[in-house]
């Protein structure tokens, strides 16, 4: 169901011919109304893709009629031709649906650094607009896939209204955000400013707190379009729940699903003195690659847990430190604790508990082993 | 000749049980004057391990005797228990050695968490001072090896003077400093205070800026000793660009020995504002595993050096940014730049060189790439 279970949005996914192998890989979301509010979170890379920096200055009104994603080409690192290219596609889609270049956002994502094949985008927007349709929510989703294996969506409905979306990403996925293609489709009846706030709160502990391989991506988007279809205006903490709910689902599905992983690691930390510092902390855990190995060995290597959050500027004491793993308490008071042999890691989710004795909060980073599937596939994705 | 190149040193390597395998485990360099001078420079991780603390502590005086090092065992996160046998391992050998167990610096590689096995570590030490000896230096270098597969040593020899050293290192190779064990000598007359500075010096622009994989540990540790024992005092300039120079060989070589590693990487930073600038972006270049992949995979996938310079805080405008692999310039002005395809890249050094155009500051951070033989040998590590 995807972008399209909520009401007021239709949308298509077709093969434009960007991708040589002729696989979906151009996606069309419209909002027919009778509201066009939104809002986006970019990524916070200082390396912006043309779409990027195209969408956030469409984005500056708080509406949006549609939106045109393509696989194939990340439109990153492309120069003043690459911008233009962005503000092309919007254009054909404004021109094909009637509104503005201003009300449509546009996103990419495949390889940096190269120009996309306009020959074939241009009339693709055409061909998609064709087929735009109540049910095309899934097409849509599979169109964006990238080295995804699957396709993800996700939706929460609540007392007549509902909030739905599609994600990609499998790479590069990595905080600020965590790097990836959203949009997300609600037609709950909610002004921009409430989408925005609400979508800000959500990835802020959703999507930024998911860091499969450390690395942060140029193109990452997420957006939030309301058409207001339901009549229904939801209280702001019900509706920021359900968007969460929805992040929280396609965020899950990303680690899921990233590449090569074998399995998830839910890196938990609490007793932090602040969330600052336990979100600091679990994202030195997720990136230490000795323990993303360890892990995938099926390891229960608590050290390399120790001497990753040994580089962090945390609160804690090192000889106050406590680690669990899968609920075994193999290291306690920053030494040897319960026999690492109880450790059963036999499952593909891991789950990595630390205990830095200095506070109350806490904070859940979601991360990947590091397997010699991932290294293969990214040694190889561009030939 | 290692650490005995040197006047006024003897050394031994021995196999004291602490390995499993037989392996020679066990090192011991002496210094015997007439002087006993000393310097170090230890992890900055903060979860330090038991050898480390009590070095650190012995250092204080800058004075030693004596340093005792082992494989097969890192004493980190081993408590109060740990920092006894560190205490007790230095113990034994002043008794030995005749000295006073203050004069003697611990330090210790291998797996953390667990205790050493001091049934065999405290009669390693009577067996190895028995050996010691003028050409025991290489000796003394294959013992502290883990998964090295090449012991590492330099020599750097003056009018008169010399600096050698080794080094152990393949895994946990990252700054602050690059992780490893280094002991290096001199028979130079230098007083405390200048081998400080001048060992300071030296590391901060060698080991520090080595990056194999990212990951600081608990017990790097650079030891430099002088006997004083040519008679002869260099102008400080002149001794320090030894030390440096041995330490550049030294991490040259634990880069080139780094665990399943196939290329060796040189990050340059050109047109950096700042010289920490320069080190940020190299470090951040160094630490992208999906880039570390592409060179593994000999694809010279410039879109992700870009991805990994916008993370950082360094002074650069995105579309002046150029880059540089094995001297082809694939990106001008943040944007495609020459033929991709002229970029050979079969042999095992790389050059990256990422222009900043921000300033003249420059910097080089070595580093490696990720490969399935490093996630093979890092989840089978304690096993």
């Amino acid at each position: 169901m995807s972008v399209t279970a909520a009401k007021g949005f239709t949308a298509a996914g077709i093969a434009a011919g960007i991708k040589e192998n002729g696989n979906p890989d151009l996606a069309l979301v419209v909002n027919n109304g009778p509201r066009r509010a939104a809002a986006g979170v970019f990524t916070s890379n200082r390396v912006k893709a043309a779409p990027v920096l195209w969408s956030e200055q469409v984005l500056a009104s708080g509406e949006l009629a549609a939106v045109v994603l393509n696989s194939g080409g990340a439109n990153a690192c492309t120069g003043p031709r690459g911008f233009q290219d962005a503000h092309a596609t919007a254009e054909k889609a404004a021109e094909v649906l009637g509104v503005g270049a201003g009300e449509v956002a546009v996103a990419s994502t495949g390889l940096i650094g190269l120009l996309l094949p306009m020959d074939k985008l241009l009339p693709g927007v055409e061909k998609a607009a064709a087929e735009l349709s109540e049910h095309g929510g899934e097409k849509a989703a599979i169109a964006i896939k990238t080295t995804d294996t699957v396709h993800k969506t996700a939706v929460v409905t609540r007392d007549g209204w509902t909030v739905g979306g599609m994600a990609k990403g499998a790479g590069m996925l990595a905080p600020g955000l965590a790097t990836m293609l959203v949009v997300l489709t609600t037609d709950a009846d909610v002004d921009a400013p409430e989408l925005d706030k609400a979508l800000r709160a959500a990835t802020r502990v959703t999507f930024d707190r998911v860091d499969s391989d450390g690395c942060m991506s140029t193109n990452d988007t997420v957006l939030l379009l309301a058409s207001g279809a339901s009549g229904t205006t939801p209280a702001y903490d019900d509706f920021a729940d359900a968007v969460r709910e929805v992040c929280d689902s396609l965020g899950r599905q990303l680690i899921g699903d990233a590449e090569g992983a074998s399995k998830d690691i839910r890196v938990e930390v609490v007793g932090a003195a602040s969330e600052a510092d336990a979100v600091e902390v679990g994202r030195s855990i997720a990136r230490n690659n000795l323990l993303k190995c360890a892990i995938h060995g099926e390891d229960p290597n608590w050290g390399r847990v120790l001497s990753a959050i040994g580089t962090t500027g945390a609160t804690f004491e090192p000889d106050r430190l406590n680690v669990a793993i899968n609920g075994v308490w193999v290291c306690k008071n920053g030494s040897v604790g319960e026999d690492r042999d109880l450790v059963d890691m036999r499952y593909r989710e891991v789950t990595i508990t630390a205990d830095l004795a200095a506070g109350t909060e806490s904070a859940v980073i979601w991360t990947n082993d590091l397997t010699a599937d991932y290294v293969h596939e990214n040694s190889a994705y561009s030939s």
